[in-house]
C-alpha cells in the first residue's frame, strides 16, 4: 500500500531529490535548454540583420530570464509593458528601458521617481499631444527629462499615429520643443501580424511594419530632427523579416517561450515549447467522459487564440509529464476556475492518466498563462533546477 | 498649463485628499456598500432557508471580504478553491474551511502542515477510491486525521459520482474504515445553472442539485454513516431555490461583487455591481475608430462569458469614472496584453474621454478579473476609504 500510493505522487525525473523541492501543481515548468535555444535564436536574428534585440519582458517578467534574452547583460536595452516591470527592472539593475505602452499623463511622477531612484534610462511612448503636453508641465515641475519614441501605427489600428500624417511631425515637435522633453524617434508594432499563418504573408507585412518606422523616421528627420531609435517588432515579424534595412532594434517577447499560438503560426517547432503548466489527476467521470485536472481557468487562462490555426487547441495541449510528447490528440476542453476537463477519445486514458498522476499542458498563450504566477520551476534535462521568480501586477 | 494638466490626472471623488493614495491604473475599485449588500441578501437567503452559508472565497481571496461575507464571524464556515487560500485564511483565524476541489494524493502532507499550524478543521473532497486509500496511508503515516465529503455529479458533469451509484457508498466506506479518516457528508455543485438566464429554470436545477444531495445523503445514511454535512450551491441556485430542505449548508462566491456575467443572467441588478476596473485613456485612434484605455486581457481578464447573455458585453461595459453610468453602449471591444480597445460609436466620445481621463469598466467574470490583483482599492460613496490585499496563486 505505501508503495503505491507513493508512486502517485512520484514526478519521475522531477522529483528525483537533487534538493529542489517537489513543486506542488498546478506550477508553472521552464525548460532551461529550450529557453536558451530560443533566446540565441533572436539574438542571432537581430545580429544578422545588424540591429540591437531589445527583448520584451512583458512574457517572462523575470530577471533571470531577461538575462537570458539579452545573452547575460545587464546593461542591453529591453522593453517593458507595465511600470511595474520597469521598476522592477531598473532595482535588478536594467539601464535602457522602454515602456512600450502609450504613456498617461497621470503616470510621470512614478516614471520620474523611477529614474531618480536607479538612474535607469527609461524611454516613453506616445501619439498624442496631450501627453507631450503633459510631459513638459511634469518635466518642470518635477526637475527631470522625459525621452520618448513616436508610436507610429503600421497597419495594426491599435495605438499611433499614421506615418505620413501631419500629427508626428506635430508630437515629435512639441516634445523637441520642451525644456525637459526629447523625441528620440519612432517605434511601430505590426500587431496584425497575429492574423496570419503563412511566412510569406508574414514577411511582407514585416516590409510594412519596417516601411512605416522608417518612412516615419525619415519624416522627422526631413523636418530636422535627430532620429536615433527606429524600432519595429512583434515575434512573427521578427522571425520572418527578410531585411531590417534602416532600422536599429527589433523587439519581441513571446519568443522566450514560445506556445501554441507561435506554434500553430510556425514560428516555432514542437521542440521549442519551453513554458508548460504541471497539473495533477483529480478525478476521473466515466459517465461524462473527462478526466479532471487541477489547473482550470486560472491556472491556464482563458486565451484561446491558438485555436485560429489550431483548432483542436483547447485551452491547452495534454502532455506526459516527464516527454512531453502528446497524451493522444488530447486537449483541455473545458475550464472553469480551478478545474481542467480533459474529454477522453478512449477508455484506455484512464489508466494512462490515472488519479494523482501529473500531465504537462502546452499553454495556448504564454504571456497570459504565466501571468497567473508567482515564478517558474525551472527544469534542465527534466530535472528541478531552479526557481526563478516573475514580478506580476501594475 | 499647469491647471488643465492637472485635471487630467483628477479622480473626482477618487482622488479627494482623504489620506488614501490615489491609485495607479489599471486598478481594483471595490464598492464597500455595494459588497455589504450582496453579502447580507445571500445571508438573508441562507437564513430564510434555515441553511448555513459557507461563502465561497475564491472569488474575493480576501480576509476583508471574507469578514464581510460571514457576517463579521471569523469562526464562520468557509469555502476554497486552493490550498494557498486555505492556508491563508486559516493563518487569518478562519477554523472551519472547506477545500471544495478534488483532492491529489500529493496534497495530503500540505494539509497535514496546515491543520498541525493553525488548527483549523479543513474538510476534504473526493469521488473516488484512490483519494481515499491516499487519505487512509498519508493520516497513519503523518499522525493526523482527515475529513472528507464524498462528491457528488447532480447533471454537471464535472466532478463527482452519481447520487445513485454504487461507488458512493463504496468511497464512504473506504473513508469510514480507516484509522485517521472519516467522512462528514456529501457535498454538490450545479454548474450547469450557468447554462441559463430564466429564474424558472434555474429554480429547477436547484431542485435536483438539492435532491442529488440529499438522495446521496440519506443513501450513505441508510448505509450506516452518519451524515451531518449536505452541502449544495452555485451564486444562481443559492440566488434562486424554493426550497433546501435537507440541505445542511449553501456555498457560492461571486455573489460578494457580481459581475456582467450575473447581471446577465439576472441573478443581480445594475446597482449591485461592486467590482470595476480603473482603466486611463492612452490614445485615440480615429482612423481606427477607438479610444485606447491602458486595462488589457490581464487588466480585465480574456473571460467572455457574459457574452452568453449581453451580446454587447466585449471585455467589458465601459463606465463614467465617478457615477459607473454607461458610457453610451460601449464596451472594450478587443484587448492586446496591456491595452484595451475601446470601439466608439460616435466621434463625440473623443471628448467625452479625452487623453489622461479615466473610465470604470465592469468585467465580465468578477472571479478571474481580481486574480491578476493584489489587492483592492475600497471605495465608499466613490471616496477611497481602505485597500484590502488578496491572496493569489496555488
Amino acid at each position: 500500500m505505501p508503495e503505491s500510493v507513493d508512486t502517485l505522487r512520484s514526478f519521475g525525473p522531477l522529483g528525483n531529490g537533487d534538493g529542489f523541492a517537489v513543486p506542488d501543481t498546478p506550477c508553472l515548468l521552464l525548460d532551461r535548454a529550450r529557453l536558451g535555444a530560443n533566446a540565441r535564436r533572436f539574438l542571432d536574428i537581430a545580429n544578422r540583420h545588424g540591429v540591437t534585440l531589445r527583448p520584451h519582458l512583458k512574457t517572462c517578467k523575470s530577471v533571470d530570464v531577461a538575462r537570458v534574452l539579452t545573452g547575460g547583460r545587464d546593461d542591453a536595452p529591453v522593453t517593458v509593458s507595465t511600470l511595474a516591470e520597469a521598476e522592477y527592472f531598473a532595482a535588478a539593475g536594467f539601464t535602457d528601458i522602454l515602456y512600450a505602452v502609450g504613456m498617461a499623463p497621470g503616470k510621470f511622477e512614478r516614471v520620474a521617481r523611477l529614474t531618480k531612484d536607479t538612474g535607469a534610462r527609461v524611454t516613453l511612448l506616445t501619439d498624442n499631444l496631450v501627453v507631450a503636453d503633459a510631459a513638459r508641465h511634469f518635466a518642470a515641475r518635477l526637475g527631470v527629462a522625459f525621452e520618448f519614441l513616436v508610436e507610429v501605427d503600421c497597419g495594426d489600428g491599435r495605438g499611433g499615429v499614421m506615418p505620413d500624417s501631419e500629427l508626428l511631425v506635430q508630437v515629435a515637435r512639441r516634445l523637441h520643443e520642451g525644456d525637459g522633453t526629447a523625441v528620440r524617434g519612432v517605434m511601430t508594432h505590426a500587431g496584425q501580424s497575429y492574423d496570419t499563418n503563412d511566412p510569406v504573408t508574414v514577411a511582407r507585412i514585416a516590409d510594412r511594419e519596417r516601411d512605416a518606422a522608417v518612412g516615419a523616421a525619415n519624416r522627422l528627420r526631413e523636418a530636422g530632427f535627430d532620429v536615433d531609435v527606429v524600432s519595429v517588432g512583434s515575434t512573427p515579424t521578427v522571425a520572418f523579416a527578410e531585411s531590417l534595412a534602416g532600422v536599429t532594434e527589433a523587439r519581441c517577447g513571446v519568443h522566450a517561450f514560445f506556445d501554441l499560438d507561435q506554434f500553430g503560426r510556425g514560428v516555432c517547432r514542437w521542440d521549442d515549447l519551453a513554458l508548460s503548466v504541471l497539473a495533477t489527476v483529480i478525478g476521473h467521470n466515466r459517465a461524462s467522459g473527462i478526466v479532471l485536472v487541477d489547473a482550470g481557468g486560472l491556472a491556464l487562462s482563458k486565451d484561446t487564440s491558438a485555436r485560429h490555426f489550431l483548432p483542436d487547441a483547447g485551452y491547452g495541449y495534454v502532455c506526459h509529464a516527464e516527454t512531453m510528447q502528446r497524451v493522444g490528440p488530447l486537449s483541455v476542453t473545458a475550464v472553469n476556475q480551478e478545474h481542467g476537463k480533459i474529454a477522453v477519445d478512449d477508455a484506455c486514458r484512464y489508466d494512462e492518466m490515472p488519479v494523482g498522476s501529473q500531465v504537462r499542458i502546452v499553454p495556448n498563450h504564454a504571456c497570459f498563462t504565466a501571468a497567473a504566477y508567482p515564478g517558474y520551476h525551472v527544469i534542465d534535462n527534466g530535472a528541478p533546477c531552479a526557481y526563478w521568480s516573475r514580478h506580476n501586477g501594475w
